[in-house]
């Protein structure tokens, strides 16, 4: 996709309307429009990267980096009661737009406010299995 | 929670055992007992720190860096469709070891090794509202 038709990169350019959160020189912080739940926001860099696997380390940093000041300003504005920071890769992993985000959901007991559900229940797996997998992935 | 009861803590210590991915001076990756796909690692800083609010800034970052740098490698040797990188804070958004950590979680699109469902269903919500809320949000 080139820059001229992402979503994103038409958001921080200011070709498509947004509610912005937060800007600085490398990030641009807007509101989803499709809220999971009240305060839910997008954070994105301002250089058109597709993924975590493809960013830059540098800019996946500052795109976190600006992900913790906004979770941080979420739950102290609007008085959450927890908060998410999640990037989806892949659609597979429910990435709908292909240029790098952090979806930054403020949480609530309230559920009128909070529309989540757990997304996999945590229960032990098998021991072996999973020390093979991890000699494979280890560095 | 005093580090000494805290069970990252421990694990980063070598007091408890856990099957190692990545580790540098700053963090510390290791396979989640109770993996919601093949493959799931959970990546801490080893100094104790609570949660995404509490994180000094430069701590947060070089935990997602590394959680960027076993994303990458376990799309590679696993062969994954996609990956999730998911911070939660506070147990209203699921949080249960209460030491700042991802979950790094590759996806599949083959359902015998991926048992996340979605955790919210995008759709279009009050813009008046979302705008509302933004302008309070907003830096």
């Amino acid at each position: 996709m080139s820059e001229n038709d992402c979503l994103f990169c038409n958001i921080v350019a200011g070709n498509l309307p947004s509610t912005k959160v937060y800007e600085d020189d490398e990030t641009y912080a807007f509101m989803d429009i499709a809220p999971a739940a009240v305060g839910h926001t997008v954070v994105v860099p301002k250089t058109h990267t597709k993924d975590v696997l493809e960013a830059d380390p540098a800019v996946f940093a500052a795109t976190a980096k600006t992900a913790q000041t906004v979770a941080k300003r979420a739950v102290e504005v609007l008085e959450a009661d927890g908060v998410n920071v999640l990037n989806n890769c892949g659609s597979t992993a429910w990435q709908t737009v292909f240029h790098l985000h952090f979806h930054v959901i403020p949480r609530y007991t309230d559920k009128s406010k909070d529309s989540l559900t757990l997304p996999w229940v945590p229960q032990q797996g098998d021991l072996d299995a999973i020390k093979t997998v991890g000699e494979k992935l280890a560095f």
